[in-house]
């Protein structure tokens, strides 16, 4: 596998300034948070519209346009639960820099989102759980392979499902962390793609530990072989960490300025 | 395995101030040292005092005493080439807080070290290497069955052989880093314990980036089951990654406090 895939996570309509961008169609802030996540390292750029219900398609075809208008056809994350939109979305967007991913299935009442994917040549992001948190690996495991014989009976390759192993906050859940590595060592070993939201681990601790703990477990996620994570690339901490994990896994060649491209 | 344990290496006859301390017996500088290293979360103290050929035993002895009585019986790490200057330094140590380790022994010319460890009930610290830098991991395991049998021909315990997979430099060896790990996991997965001077990977980088590269380094390695290392516990970024690293492996219980500890 190649570089680790860091997907933006900060255009999403639960910041109140990216909820009134989206609202009034205005360009500005959502340009701006593109331009500062793209520049600290983010490949892909998640785009979070949140339900949508009523204007998503045309809401999730105007931020697609946008987006890779502006930033050289940048490569997108489709992140709402309206179906309509994703498929408006895709409808309009180049994949000139990587195909569309679907944020995203579960093996439970999201799995038809696979569908979508499939019949869209999409990327997909599997989340590995039905109801709730799954109990432990044997589970993550199955619900896994439940989404890849679904994809793949579809015609999808493996390597478009990105599987989740859904990370789980530390505060509550500690002892529960190596069992995810675990599980993220696992998919690696089978040869499949990852991806999942990481900063879920440090919810609720102190802000100023957040970063720290972040990108102890990016690194150590990164070593088990986790390929890709929604983060925000705007904490310097965590994508110094990113950069660094690539050269050590000799996923990029090291240089003196390797932090600073 | 328990906590990560951190190997204070800042008393070392290479600082200048160190030098000059050692040399007329001037307490100060030592034990200021010190006290920075274990204030900043180190375990054990590594005490380098050179080749020290002729005044080793004394030196030893001066050093060994003056740190465990000012500091409740640190554990110490005993750092030369001057054999009789280790045993003079075990003649006067107090074990109340753990053996002394004696560094170091390879499966080459300085495979005797792992006789005096057996003979003084030492841990010792056993570099996986004879004649420079072993060409791959079954080199290095071969090495370490050596040690490993040799030892325990003498009555000596498994645990007791900390065996250091010998960090090598990303700077010229980047497509090696990867190896280390993995060796590293065979020692973890095997049962053993495991130290070594981490901060070699990152020789020749710029200072700025040191920092950086080590943390990810200690990261990684802690996830494949690193049980220690000698370090600069000065490095705030590093001991940071140490304690969370303990923490998403469950060895410490999270605190909001937990950095401070």
């Amino acid at each position: 596998m190649g570089k680790f895939i860091a997907i933006g996570e900060r255009i999403h309509c639960i910041s109140p300034v990216i909820r009134a961008a989206m609202d009034s169609k205005n360009p500005e802030p959502i340009l701006k948070r593109a331009k500062e996540q793209l520049d600290a390292g983010a490949v892909y750029l998640d785009v979070n519209i949140g339900p949508a219900e009523k204007t998503g398609e045309e809401l999730m075809k105007w931020a697609v346009r946008l987006l890779q208008e502006n930033f050289d056809n940048v490569p997108l994350c489709l992140d709402t639960a309206n179906k309509k939109a994703i498929e408006a979305g895709i409808s309009v967007y180049n994949r000139a820099r990587g195909k569309p991913i679907v944020n995203s299935a579960d093996a439970g009442d999201r799995l038809s989102n696979i569908d979508l994917a499939a019949a869209n040549d999409a990327i997909c992001i599997a989340l590995c759980a039905k109801h709730g948190i799954p109990s432990d690996n044997d589970e993550r495991m199955a619900y896994c392979q439940e989404m890849l014989e679904h994809g793949m009976e579809l015609g999808m390759e493996a390597e478009d499902l990105w599987f989740d192993p859904l990370f789980l906050v530390i505060k509550g859940m500690q002892d529960k962390q190596l069992e995810v590595l675990n599980f993220i060592r696992q998919l690696s070993d089978m040869g499949f793609n990852s991806t999942g939201g990481l900063s879920n681990i440090s919810n609720m601790m102190p802000k100023h530990i957040r970063p720290i703990m972040d990108s102890v477990m990016v690194a150590m996620a990164i070593q088990c072989g986790l390929s890709s994570a929604i983060v925000n690339p705007c904490d310097v901490r965590l994508m110094e960490t990113i950069k660094s994990a690539d050269i050590i896994m000799n996923k990029s060649l090291y240089a003196d300025s390797y932090l600073e491209i």
